[in-house]
C-alpha cells in the first residue's frame, strides 16, 4: 500500500461525472489481464464495471507488480484518472495511480466460481458468493425494478399497501400444500399461501388496495416454475368486477415491461435478452374463455378434457401464436377456489381470470371476482367441506356492508423469469428456497 | 333503488375535480344525521369520507325514506352534485339526488362496532371491520406513507433491494425466540429474526442493498412494544463504519418524518398528533456513548450497572431531555451479537449504535459495524457456542474479499407508533400477531 492524498471516493456508476478527475474507487476485482508491460485490472462494485489500466513504466514497480498479481475477488480501493473510452463497456476507464489492497485473497484458498463452467449445485451451494457474478447481478438488478415498478403502479392508482399476516389460522387454497408451525406450544398456525382473503377484508375498508410480500406453499413438486417461497403481488378492488380486474392487470403489465425497457437495457443485453419479444408487449391482449381455449387447444392436438385444469403443456400452446400475454377467463367453477364468483348466466363456469405468459413461461397472474353473496358463500363454504368456524371473519364482509370486488396475484418470481428470459425461477430470488434447498 | 342515467363515477379524493358536476360515488354509510325535513348520510369510500344532503322536498318519498332507513355500512352508491363547503371535513358536500343501495345491513343483526366505547378484546377481534373506523384508517395510510418513504429514500440512495429469505437454516440473534417449521419431513428450518447475516452477503455483490419484509420473534413478552411477526429494513453497505451506519440511519429518519407531515397531515390529525414535535425532527441527533448514557442514567436517578443492557424506563429517560431520536453507540460487547465489530481501541466496547425515539417509544433502530476479520468472526462464533458448520457461508464472506461494512435494522411499526403517536403497536399493522393473538 502506498500512501497518497485522499482522493473524492466515488461509485462506478458515478464515474461519468468525473471524467479527467483523479478519483478513489472502492470494490472487488472482477478479472484481470496482463502482459509484461501493462495490466488491466477489471473491478466491480456493485454499481458497475470498470476497466483500470496500469502501466508498468508510469508506476512504482512495488504498485505495478502488486497489480500483476492480484487475484480474482480481493478487496480493493483504486485511485486513478477517468478517461471517456468509447470501446470500453461502460463507455470508461481508469488509469491507475494507486492502489491499495484491502484483502488479498490467497491463491492457496482462491474465490471458488471461475469463469469456468460450473454445475448448478455448485453453484446454488455457492449462491452467497454467485450473487456476485455478472448474469446473477443483471437478473437481481431487473428484479428491484419489477418490485418498484409495481408498487409505482399501485401507489401511483390509488392502491393502498395493507401487509397481509404471514401467520394465518386458516388455509386459503387447500389443505395440503401448507407449512406449520408451532405457536407456542399453544397453537398451530400456517404460512400464508395468498393475504387474499385478508384483502378482501382491506378492501371494504380502504376500497383500492394491495399486499406485497412472501408467501409459501409447501409443494413436493421439483420443476423450474416453483418454490416453496416466493414474493406474490395481491391487489384487490372492492366495487369491481371481473373485467375491472382484467384491465388492471393488464396495465399493470405493460407498465411493469415498460420499465424494465426503460431503466434496464445494459441489463437486459447482459442477459442475452431478445428485448424485441418486450418492446411487443402493449395493450390489449388477446382475451379469450377457457371454452375457446379447451377448442384451440384442441386445434393444436392437446386432449385436454372440458373441466381439466391447464398443464404447463397447455399454457405454452395457448400462448405460443401471439408474443403477447393471453387472458383465459370463466373456468370451470368445480377447480376453482370455494370463493369464486360463478357466472351468474351459466353457474358451471367461475369469474375468474388467469394471463398466461408469453415464451412458454407459463400463469403469471390468477384472479377473478369473489362471491359477495352471504347464502352462496355459506353454501360453496359447505361444498368445499370448509369448517364455517375457521371463515367467520371472512363470511362477516358478507354481512355488512357487501359489494361486487375482485382482484389477483401475480408470482414475482415468475414474471422476473420471463422477463429476463431465464429457463428456471431459482435465479430470480437471491436465496432460493425448493423442495431440498434451504442453504445458504 | 331508482333507475337512473350513469353518471361519471368517482372516489370521494377526486371531489374537488368536480365540483358542480353531478357524480356517482360507490361507498358505504358511515354515519347518518337527520330530522324531519333533511338527512346527512356520510359517506366513506376508503379515500375519504362525504356528508351528503338529501333535502325531502327535493326527493321523491320514497328515496328520501330510504336515506333515512339507510343502517351504518350499508354499501351504497350516491349520485348527486358536488358542492364546495368551507365548513365540511374535507371541503365538500354532495346534494344528493340518488341512492342506489347494494346492501342493507338489517337493524335485526346490526353492524357490530358503534360509535361507543368498546374494549380492546372486542375491537381486535373485530380487526376485520374495525379497520373501516376512522382512526385505524388514518394509522394504516400513514404506515403505507412510511413504508413507501423508506423505499424511496434508500432507492434514490443507491441501495438495491435483495429479498432475504424467510425460511433460514440458522439463528441470527439467539435461538430462544426462534419458530421452527417442519420442512416437508426431511429437516428442520426457522422463520428470519433478521435479514441482517444475508444482507452482507449482498452487500459485497451490490455494494449497498436492503431487505424490507417480515421478521418473526417468538417472544412471550405481551409488552406494548412487540408483535411476534412485524416488518423490518435493514440497509446494509460495503466498504463502510460504524460512522456510514449512523449517518444513514439519521438521514432516513429525518427523511421519513418529513414525508409523513408533507403528506399525511389529514391523518395526523385524526389521530390528533402532536405535530410540531414532528417538525422538531432534524438532524443532527444527540449522539453519546454508552459510556455517557449510563452516566446520564445515574444522574436521573437509575441503577443501571456498567455492562447492562438498558430496559425500557432507562430508554425513556434517555430520550426525555432531548425531543429528538437519541444514538447511542459503543455497547459492552458481552452484551451484543457475536458479528458485531469490537471497537479497535477498546475491545471490550463494540461498534454498535441504538436509535431511541423521543417520548418514550424506545429503540427503533439497532445497527452497527459487523467483524470483517476472519480469524477474529471465527473466535467469537466459537464463544457464543455457535456451531461453525452453520455459518460456513458466512465465514466464506471474510475469505473471499472482506471489506468493512455495516448497517441496521429499523423497525417498521415501532416507528409508525411514534409517528402516530400511538400506546401500544398492535394497531400499526393491519392483523398483528401477538403471543396469544393469530386472528382473524
Amino acid at each position: 500500500m502506498t500512501p497518497a492524498a485522499r482522493r473524492p471516493r466515488i461509485s462506478i456508476v458515478q464515474a461519468g461525472l468525473h471524467v479527467g478527475e483523479t478519483v478513489e474507487i472502492p470494490g472487488w476485482l472482477y478479472n484481470l489481464r496482463r502482459s509484461g508491460k501493462i495490466a488491466f485490472p477489471i473491478l466491480r462494485d456493485g454499481t458497475g464495471i470498470l476497466q483500470c489500466v496500469a502501466v508498468k513504466s508510469q508506476l512504482p514497480e512495488s504498485l505495478f507488480e502488486s497489480v500483476k498479481g492480484l487475484t480474482q475477488e480481493s478487496s480493493i480501493i483504486v485511485t486513478g484518472r477517468i478517461r471517456q473510452e468509447p470501446r470500453a463497456p461502460g463507455g470508461y476507464e481508469l488509469d491507475l495511480e494507486n492502489l491499495e489492497i484491502f484483502q488479498r485473497v490467497p491463491e492457496a484458498e482462491p474465490y471458488p466460481i471461475t469463469p469456468k463452467e460450473h454445475g448448478i449445485d455448485f453453484l446454488l451451494d455457492h449462491r452467497h458468493l454467485w450473487l456476485r457474478s455478472r448474469r446473477q447481478h443483471a437478473v437481481l438488478k431487473i428484479r428491484h425494478e419489477i418490485s418498484r415498478a409495481i408498487r409505482d403502479y399501485l401507489d401511483s392508482h390509488g392502491f393502498t399497501l395493507l401487509d397481509t399476516p404471514v401467520f394465518t389460522p386458516a388455509a386459503c387454497e387447500g389443505t395440503t400444500t401448507l407449512f406449520e408451525v408451532n405457536y407456542f406450544d399453544h397453537e398451530k398456525v400456517y404460512l400464508t399461501q395468498s393475504g387474499q382473503l385478508y384483502n378482501e377484508a382491506t378492501a371494504m375498508a380502504f376500497g383500492k388496495v394491495y399486499t406485497f410480500g412472501p408467501t409459501f406453499r409447501a409443494e413436493r413438486s421439483k420443476t423450474r416454475r416453483h418454490l416453496t417461497e416466493f414474493w406474490m403481488v395481491e391487489p384487490e378492488m372492492a366495487y369491481a368486477t371481473l373485467e375491472d380486474v382484467k384491465q388492471v392487470a393488464e396495465e399493470l403489465i405493460v407498465f411493469v415491461v415498460g420499465r424494465v425497457l426503460e431503466n434496464r437495457r445494459a441489463e437486459l443485453a447482459v442477459l442475452e435478452r431478445d428485448v424485441s419479444k418486450l418492446e411487443n408487449i402493449k395493450a390489449p391482449f388477446p382475451r379469450m374463455s377457457y371454452d375457446q381455449a379447451v377448442e384451440l387447444l384442441h386445434q393444436k392436438g392437446s386432449e385436454i378434457q372440458w373441466g381439466a385444469d391447464f398443464g404447463g403443456t397447455d399454457e405454452t400452446l395457448l400462448g405460443e401464436d401471439f408474443n403477447l400475454p393471453v387472458m383465459v377467463d370463466r373456468f370451470p367453477t368445480a377447480i376453482k377456489a370455494f370463493y369464486m364468483q360463478p357466472d351468474p348466466e351459466r353457474p358451471e363456469v367461475a369469474l375468474g381470470v388467469d394471463v398466461l405468459a408469453p415464451e412458454g413461461y407459463g400463469e403469471i397472474v390468477g384472479g377473478g371476482q369473489r362471491i359477495h353473496e352471504l347464502d352462496l358463500l355459506l353454501r360453496r363454504i359447505d361444498e368445499h367441506g370448509l369448517p364455517r368456524e375457521a371463515f367467520d371473519w371472512y363470511i362477516d364482509l358478507r354481512r355488512f356492508g357487501t359489494v361486487p370486488h375482485g382482484g389477483f396475484g401475480m408470482g414475482l418470481e415468475r414474471c422476473i423469469a420471463w422477463i429476463c428470459g431465464l429457463e428456471h425461477v431459482r435465479e430470480t430470488i437471491p436465496f432460493p428456497r425448493m423442495l431440498y434447498r434451504t442453504r445458504p
